[in-house]
Formats: C-alpha cells, sequence, structure tokens
C-alpha cells in the first residue's frame, strides 16, 4: 500500500511537465504590460501614478490571506498539520502561475501577448483561492499529485467561467462572491462527490484536532479576518467605492463574529465554546457582505448580512454538512459548502435586492459607475450628460435594474452549474490511480507523505496515555 | 460549580441583547461619511485622494497588532491558549463595533447622524486597544460573559473621557499615552481591584507557561513590535509630524528591547533570560515615547526614553507587582501597571517637557501646527501671518508653552480619576454572579468555557511526568 | 562549565557599553533629514509628498519579514526554538540602530550630522539581514554575547564595503544579491570557519526538529516568501522599475517553489517531502532574480532563474554542505551557502548577462535610468537630449555594457574576499573566552540561556518514550 502513495516519480514528472509547459507559454506569450515595460515610460510619466501603487498594497494583504492565513487554517488535524499548511503552500504557489497565463489568456491578451503587471497578480490570486476554497472539501484525503491535477483543470475551468460572465453576462460582483465562493464551492463539492470514501463517513480515528493545531488554526482565522477588507475590495472601483467595500467587509465580520460565539455556546451541550466555530463560522460575514460591499446598502445592512450570514453557516456546519454526508454522498471536509455555499447565496440574494433598490436619489450620479452596466451605452446622448458629472465614465449597456438582477440570477445559476460540471470531470481526473491517492486509513496522516521529526511518533503515543489515564 | 459557568444562556443573551441595541442604533443614527457616500462624489472628486488611502494602511496595521499581537501575546498560559487568543478575539471584535457608536456620538455626530469612514474604525481600534489592555489585568480571571460587559461599559467611559479632554483639555497626545495607556491602565487596576481573589496571592498550579506558549507569546510580541510605529503615528499631523512619530517610535523600542535583555540576564539569579521580561518589557519603549512621539525630542531623547521606559517596566514587575498584589488588593495579571502605567507616566512627563522646550527657533512656524492648542485663535492678526507660512492652519487657543503644560497635568490627573472610578464601577457591575466567572480553582484553564481537544488531558499529565521523572 | 556560560555580568556589561556609544554617537551626530524636520517644511510642502509614505509600506514589510520571518524560521530545532526566535529578536534589533550610525556615516552625512528618516532605516534593516544571515550559519553554537560582538564588527565592515562599492564601482544590484547575500555568506562562512568544533561533525543528540518546530518554521519561509518583493524591490528606481522587481521576484519565487517540492520527492529515499527542504529550498528564486530584478529581462527569465537558483540551493544542501564541513572546516549551521551563495552567484552571472544584453531598443531612454551608469556624464550634450526624454535623469559615467559588466565582477570579487576576511577576523574575537560560547554538550538546547517552563524537560523525555516505545 505503502509503495502506491510514494511522490518520488509522480511529483517530480507532473511538475516537470507542468514546468515546461509553463515555461513555454511565458516565453511565448508573456511581456510587460505597461505599467511594467521600461519603454512605454516617456517625459510625461510619472511614477508615483504606476498603477503598482494602487495594486500592490491589496495583493501584499491577499497574499498574507493565501499563505499564511489558508496555511495555518487547514493545518487544524492533529497528525496533519505539514499537510494542510504545506500543501496549501504548493498548491497556490502553482495555482498562481497557473492562473497568470489562464486569465492572460481571456482578460490580459492583446497584440498577440499576455500583459503582465501586479493587476494580472491579483486576479491570479483571486484565481488560486478559488482552488484553496475547493481543496477545502478534500483535505486530508489527496495527496499533493491529485491537487496539482486539481489545480491545473480548475484553472483553466474557472477562467473560462469568468471570462463568459465577464464578457457576456456582465455582473456586479465586487467581493466575488459568485465568481469565487460559489464556483469553489460547488466545484469543490463535485470534486468529493466523485471522491466519495463511504468508510469515512463513521469517522476517522484521526480526524481529530490538538491543542496547538487548534490554536494554529485561530491564528489563521485571525489573518484572514484582518486582511479579507483589503480581499473584498481589491477590485472595487477607487476611491468611494473601495472605501465602503471596506467599511462593509469589517462589520460583517465583526456582526457575524460576534454572533457564531453566541451560537457556539447555545448549542453546546454543555455551554461551551467549540473551537471549530471559532475558526469558521465567524468568518461567514465577510462571504456575506460580498456581492453587494461596494453598494450604498447601509452600514447596518452590512451589519444584518453579517448576522444572517453566520447563522445560516452555523446551522449549515450542524445539520446540512452531516446530512450531505450520509445521503447525498457529499463528504465536505471542511465545510465548505456552509462558509462558501449557503453564505454565497445569501449574498447574491442580497446584491440582487441592492441592485433592485438602487436609485441615483441615493447613489446620485456615481449610480452608472458602480452600477456600469446601467450606464447609458456609447452615442446615447445621456452618456454625455452622465459624463460632464463623472468625468471618464465608461459607456454601459443601458439596463435598468431589473434586467441587471436578472443577469445576476443567470450569472449564478452558470457558475454553479458550471463549477459543478467541471468538480465532477476533474474529480473523475483525480480518481486515476497513479495519482497516489492515500488510502482510507492513511488519511489525515502527515507519516504519508513526509519524513517526520522523532517526536511524532510521540504525538501518537500521548493519545494513548490521554485514553487510558485520564478521564475527560 | 460547573454549572454556574456555562455560557449556554448567558453568552448568547447578552450577544442578542447587545446586537439588538447596536442594530437599532446602526439603523437610525449611522450613515457613510463623505469619503464613502457615493452621493457626495462630483466632477471635481479625485478618488485617489480618498481619504481612505491615508488611513487604510494604519489600520490594517493595527488590526494585526489588536488580533494577531494581542491575540499571540496573551495566550502565553499553558492551560489557557485558546482563552487568551480567543476571548481577545471576541472582546476586540465587539469592543469596535461598540466604540464605533460610542465615539461615533461624540466625535462623528453632526446632522443627526454618526458619518463613518475608515477613520472612525482607527478611533474604534484605538478604543478597542484600551479595553485589551485592560484585559490583561484581569485575564484567566473572568468569564467571556464579563468581559463584554466590561467592554460595554469601559468603551462609553472611555469614549466620555476622550471626548471631554479633546474637547475642553484640549492636549498634545499623538501616540495616545494619556488617553489610551493610562486610561486603560488604572481602568483595569479599578476592576482587578475589585475582582480582588486573596487565595490567588499564592499562586496557582496553572499559572505557569509551556515552552510551545512562551514561543507563541513571543510572536504576538513581535507582531507589536513591527507594527507600533503605526500605532504610534496614526492619529498624528500627515507630513513630517507623522514622519518622526515613526522614527521615534522605532528608535524607542530598539533601545527599550535590548535594555530589556541586559537587565533580565543582570537580574536573574543564575544569568539566564527570562522569556516574559522578553515578551513584555521590550515593548516599554513604544508607549514611553508615545506623548511626545511627533515633537521635535532628537532622536537621542527617543533612544534615552526607551531605556528609561524599558527600566521603570523591569522594575516594576520585580518589584511593584508583587508588593501590589499583597499590600493593595491589585492583582495585575499582566503587569499593565508596569507596561502601560509607569512607562505612561515617565510619556506624559517627557511630553510635557518637550512642550515646555518647544520654540519656533526649532520648529519654524510649524510650532503652530504640532502644537495646535498655541495657536493664535481665530481674528488674530497673527493667525493670518502664520497662515501664509503655513496653507490651512487652523486657529488655536493662543496658550503659551506653560500653559499647555498645565493642561497636559490636568488631562493626566482627569483620566487617572476617570479611569480608576470607572473601573471600579465596572468591576461592581462584574461580579453580579450571574456573569459566570470562573471559581479560584477553575481560573487559568481553558477546560471551563472550551469543547477540549482529547489532547489536552495529556498536557496536563506530561506536568505530572515532568515534576516526578525529572529534577529540573 | 555552567558557569562559564552565564549572562549575568557578560551580557548587560556589553550592552551598556554599547549603548553609552550609541547614545553619544547620537547626540552628537544624528538629527533629522528634511522629510522629518518641522523646521524645513514651510509653504510649498505638500504633506503628501513626504517621502515617509513611498519608503514606509516597504519598511514595514521588511520588518516582518526581520522580525517575523528570520524568527520562526530560525526557531526550527526541537530545542532552541527560544533561541532561535530570541536571538533573532536580539541581534536584530542592535544591528539596526548600530547600522543606523555606521551607514549613516558612510551615506546620509553631511553639514557635520547624519540625517536620519525612514530611508535609513530601510537600508539598516538590509544591513541587519546580512548580520541574521550570517548567524544562519552559526546558529545554536553561540551565545547572544557572541551575537553581539558578531553585530558590532560586522555592521561596519559591511557599511564600508558597501560605501566603497557604491562609491567607486558602482553596481546595478537592486535587490541585493551582491552586497546583502554575498557578503552575509560569505561573512558567515569565515566566522564559522574559526569557530569550528569537530565533535560536531558527528551530529548532535539536539540537532533535530519537532513535529511544532517545523510548523513554526514554515510560518517564517511563508512570512519570508510573502514580502520577499518587498525586499527585492525597496531600493528600486519607482515606477516601472519597482514594478518589475516585483513581478519578477514573485515569478522566481514561484517556480523556485514548485521545483523545490520536485527535487524534494525525487531524492528522498522514500519518495517523501523533506520539511528542511520546504523550509529553505523554496526561497532560492528571491535571492536568484536579486541582482537582474530591475531590469527587463522579462517574465520567461525570472521564471527560469527561480528553477536554476533552486536546483542549485538544493543539491548544495544535498553534497556541498556535508563536503565543506568534512572537508574545508566549514560547519554552515543553515546551509547559507546553498541559498545565498550559490544562489547569489547564479543570480550576479544572471545580472551581467542582462547587462550586457540591455539596448536602447528593449528600454527606450530609459536604458539610462535602470543602468544609471551607462548614462553620458555631466556636461555631455547627449545628456540634454536624454534630459528632455527622461526629465530629472542624472548624469553618468558613460561606461558602455561591457565596462558595466566589469565592475560588476569586480564587485562580487571584493565582496567576496572583504566579508570572507571581516569573517575569519571577527570569528576570532568571537573566540575570546569570556563570550560564553557554548560547550559542544550544550549546543542547541535553550536550558544554557533561558529559565525554562517545567513542562521542557518533559519535552525532552518525550523523546525517550518515542525512542522506547515505537519503532518508527
Amino acid at each position: 500500500m505503502k509503495k502506491s502513495s510514494s511522490l518520488k516519480i509522480r511529483l517530480p514528472t507532473l511538475v516537470l511537465v507542468l514546468e515546461v509547459i509553463i515555461i513555454a507559454l511565458y516565453a511565448v506569450f508573456v511581456t510587460y504590460d505597461e505599467n511594467a515595460d521600461a519603454k512605454l515610460q516617456n517625459n510625461e510619466t510619472n511614477p508615483m501614478d504606476n498603477s503598482l501603487y494602487r495594486d500592490y498594497p491589496y495583493f501584499a494583504d491577499v497574499q498574507v490571506m493565501i499563505f499564511v492565513g489558508f496555511g495555518c487554517l487547514l493545518a487544524f488535524f492533529r497528525f496533519y498539520g505539514f499537510g494542510g499548511m504545506v500543501f496549501n503552500f504548493l498548491t497556490a504557489t502553482f495555482a498562481i502561475q497557473w492562473a497568470i497565463l489562464m486569465q492572460g489568456f481571456f482578460q490580459f491578451y492583446y497584440d498577440g501577448k499576455i500583459h503582465l503587471g501586479v493587476i494580472n497578480l491579483v486576479n491570479a490570486e483571486f484565481a488560486c483561492a478559488v482552488v484553496l476554497i475547493s481543496f477545502g472539501a478534500v483535505l486530508g484525503k489527496t495527496s499533493p499529485v491529485q491537487l496539482l491535477v486539481m489545480a491545473s483543470l480548475e484553472i483553466p475551468i474557472f477562467a473560462v467561467t469568468e471570462w463568459a460572465i465577464t464578457k457576456y453576462i456582465r455582473i456586479n460582483d465586487a467581493g466575488g462572491t459568485i465568481l469565487i465562493h460559489l464556483f469553489a464551492c460547488y466545484f469543490g463539492l463535485g470534486v468529493t462527490f466523485v471522491l466519495y470514501r463511504p468508510s469515512l463517513n463513521d469517522g476517522h480515528a484521526k480526524e481529530i484536532t490538538s491543542y496547538h493545531s487548534d490554536i494554529l488554526s485561530v491564528m489563521g482565522t485571525l489573518f484572514l479576518w484582518v486582511f479579507w477588507p483589503s480581499f473584498n475590495s481589491a477590485l472595487t472601483f477607487k476611491g468611494d467605492d473601495q472605501h465602503r467595500a471596506i467599511l462593509h467587509t469589517f462589520i460583517g465580520l465583526s456582526s457575524s463574529t460576534i454572533t457564531a460565539f453566541a451560537l457556539s455556546a447555545l448549542f453546546n451541550k454543555r455551554g461551551k465554546l467549540t473551537m471549530a466555530d471559532i475558526q469558521n463560522v465567524t468568518l461567514a460575514g465577510g462571504v456575506t457582505v460580498g456581492a453587494s460591499v461596494d453598494m450604498m446598502i447601509s452600514p447596518v445592512a452590512a451589519y444584518a448580512l453579517g448576522v444572517m450570514g453566520c447563522t445560516a453557516c452555523f446551522f449549515g456546519y450542524k445539520y446540512l454538512s452531516p446530512f450531505m454526508a450520509r445521503r447525498m454522498r457529499i463528504q465536505d471536509q471542511c465545510g465548505i459548502h456552509n462558509l462558501h455555499g449557503l453564505t454565497g447565496i445569501i449574498s447574491a440574494t442580497a446584491g440582487i435586492c441592492a441592485i433592485l433598490l438602487a436609485t441615483e436619489e441615493t447613489y446620485g450620479p456615481s449610480l452608472y459607475q458602480t452600477f456600469s452596466h446601467r450606464a447609458p451605452p456609447e452615442g446615447d446622448p445621456q452618456l454625455l450628460e452622465l459624463q460632464k458629472l463623472i468625468p471618464g465614465l465608461n459607456p454601459g449597456l443601458g439596463r435598468t435594474a431589473q434586467e441587471q438582477a436578472l443577469y445576476q440570477v443567470a450569472a449564478v445559476l452558470i457558475t454553479i452549474a458550471a463549477s459543478a460540471a467541471g468538480g465532477l470531470l476533474t474529480g473523475l481526473v483525480m480518481k486515476f490511480p497513479s495519482l497516489a491517492s492515500p488510502s482510507d486509513e492513511d488519511c489525515f496522516d502527515d507519516e504519508l507523505f513526509f519524513d517526520m521529526p522523532s517526536d511524532f511518533a510521540s504525538i501518537e503515543l500521548l493519545k494513548v496515555y490521554a485514553v487510558t489515564a485520564v478521564s475527560c
């Protein structure tokens, strides 16, 4: 059994193939964008106007979320801390470089080249977040080879969906609720559906946390919590739109956090707090405000969204996840359906309400900037009027609020369909026998893929002591 | 005994009540400020001039300090890592949303509304820091219900004090030495005086650290250390004032750190280093430079302040804290009186000296910007002269240096009086029997409020092994 | 034996002496620079143009790398977590304040004063990074007294070398490959050569990691990884140069990371991953892109450099380090020669190639900004032409690409010679018997220099259990 999970040939071979492809594509297609190309600077360029200074702070914040935040959060298993943190590192690193190419072809391609700047990296980080969320559904049950395969398929499927929705459906989704959270969630559920392991429904001896792994995981939560406003606002319009996105995310997270504590104590048999709630449910507000994060929803609405998202997420963990595992063959290891799916649907619904309620009275002429598809189309005299009030306003599609709302609904449905189908397909590929998939017994155990320090054995030993010597 | 500390009803009830109040107040009173309101943008608005870009970087840095820095620092007890980190998370989250309202009414209220922008969040974070410092005095001896009660009382008392001093006394206190550190310290001491537990004066078996908790706590120290310059400079004038604030904080922390190492080794029986010194005393310099942090005190003075603050703090831990616990019924768990009180008094004194020594010769006309209350009052012809040199200089109160110094003294005394009285009062409320206060025996133990992972029992077991098998 | 390693007198005495010297020098020589001096602000000063806002974000990012990143990374030994993290804290803090003075005299000295701003702190952080890299060569085998002595000698030697090369050789080295990484590496090797401990060549019982120390160390790696783009770009030209520096560093790190995973699995006997590779080899790409990081090398070249640097680094750890320890008396504890030396030489070579290939066709007139020494000298009419295209272009030395390449070679050789000689000399001073050097037996053990929590003994005990009770 151990032989079949050796990474010796499989991982290097796959990495080599991917690197050769990436190098070839980089060599042929990738060049600098106008903010990074020395030749395009001239005597009217002000270096401090470089897009770098607008984008890099948000990029750096999201980097911390992806590598440190996710990394620590996923290290919550007692015997799978290396796996959680290190496979997150590997998967994220690969996903970003792959997304630079895939999104590049769809979004940053002109004159026969992908034009690269920090803004592409920000977009690639979001694509990477999609993969890492999906990863949460199969944490502890997949080899790094499988994860790389998953990333190499999920990124292009995501890039196509993103491009189709951005180009043809055209939606408002500043915080990425629809495109990031819903896509990631249903893709991950699709994968885990295919990789169903019946024997794990009865629990696994190693599916437990430790005192230190729980603390580490809370640290991950805190890093995600702190920088989530940057995540939700990185791609909004600059100025007041971004300002609101930061306020709403902060407020939503705050109300969601204290609600999570209350629910955790209320539904615990002994009136104690459960660490898994604090690690996950506290974050629900960040997703729930996403789809309307840049709109004039008012601070109290952001607060209420945080409470609602948190509540849905909490009961999802409590009732829906076990149900899905037993009845629907969907083993959602980290409960991504609760933290990203349920909250995502609430968020998308709230976004639609916000769109329907948006009026010029509330937004002023900025309405046509925040809801850019409602701006009058090219050639419409009304556009010229508006451009006097908002210099540089882009022509839109002249949609009404109702039309835009329908497009939002369409986007939700298309995203769920595309991601679930993509996830099922990807799950099938991940089942190929040569991808070093761990046996049921070896799940949630670092031993399988890592050279372990000698105290690891004694950590397992501790459990025996604890069980035999103490009646907890 | 266990029953009485169940959070099952108490915590959810309290959170529900607080949330209903907050939602009602948000709904009625909170709207966006001019930088976050879409309607107030017009064709002369440059999005990149939005206040967001001035305030958000400092906000994000302080967020890391509050959630990750404090969270890790307070997790130093061996059996209270969850409590330290997670109650900090809960208390901070609630304190900020509550402070947005309380400070909002006093500082950001006009046209019948509290106007919300990131700048309010920065102010609310400072109010939150006040609560977390006070929390340090009672760490491990209070339930989360008590902590929420403490925060809900401390925030309005702080907001009133802050408003009274800012509006009527008008002081120079860029780093918040007087308003934040002194207030937090004496409030916390007031609370802990009322919550006095005589039996804990002889030590508690669980009042110990572990190898991992000590490392975690140092990580907290490092995050606080790294971002302290942002804390001390977040609310200064922009430009050279903020630049000096960052330089002085960095220098003060640096000299304080190496001094702490020297004193730790010198006063240790076996010439070894004590982790508690490295976790706490190293930070003294950051407080000590606070009151004069934006003034032209010269780099060497910042260096000397760091050394002085560190020395006072060190001896406070060594001699004063034990004395206060035994003789004055003040059990200051984390030694906040050393790190925030003694250093705060030194800092306030240094600030007064810097005020008395400030001349136009050193500052140029900027004198009247840094010391804004010394600027000539509205209508004074000297004001017009100065406004030619510093466009946009606000009229002041025409105070002399000596007058300003006296106001500083008054502010120190009022702050100490208000905070101590507020702390005593709050302590009395926190004594209500239904707030799930832990018994003496259950202090410093996560078991009381958390569902524990199974290895927690074996961690306690380890102690037995260590004690019996090894002569350390 | 224990007596001779007591810090009781030695550490405080040394700190006192250093502080007196620093205070004296600060008092006499250090003042504010024009961005921090209140008197130099006038009615044409725009506070938001203060250099603070250009430099502080990068300063803060590098702070996280130095204190948290290095601190965690160096805490990888099972029994030396305090030492790794805390001695890093002490050494870094002292090194920066000392570098402010030493670099101050060479780079920021005019009108009889060192002029201090955040830009000096950024430079001092780089000097500090030099010391911390060298520290890696002797981790676990030196007392804090020895480390302070090392820092107090290395900083001035570095400052002189930096000054000589910057002023007389004049090179392109935006990421600090030559001046930081090569200097630090060969200085460290010089020190460890002198401090050779033959008995440690056969391994040391405590030279091991633990499950938690490995995770902590990976966290350090992640913080370094995330903020490395800020490190490599902090001192480039603003605008497109800095933009490219960030892109290249990110790409180089990415390709280096996935390559490290592949090599780790390929060369492991059982096809598993080795944590030491993930902690160190993943970072090789950040160094390798350094010397050409701001040039128009194309994204694919940055990718290839990451792969090359990683490969060299990996085989260095595997074959070269053991060879150097056994045959050359160079015990390189953390393998700095692999992560900073080999990669540095590859990087310097790549930089030279990039210089030789740079043409106006690729760079446009910006060529003379990026390669500032190739700009025409003062008085050359070509300079005036260029200044029309690039306002504010500084006159250069009129060097050809070939000339510049030769100067780069000279700088590499001089840096290696100066650092190796400096390291040998410093090593001799560090051998002085009164510097509390640990005995061979006491290496890699926190017990020697710290008051330990009681569970530390049981952590050692665990090893016995693990060895006796489990056959791993």
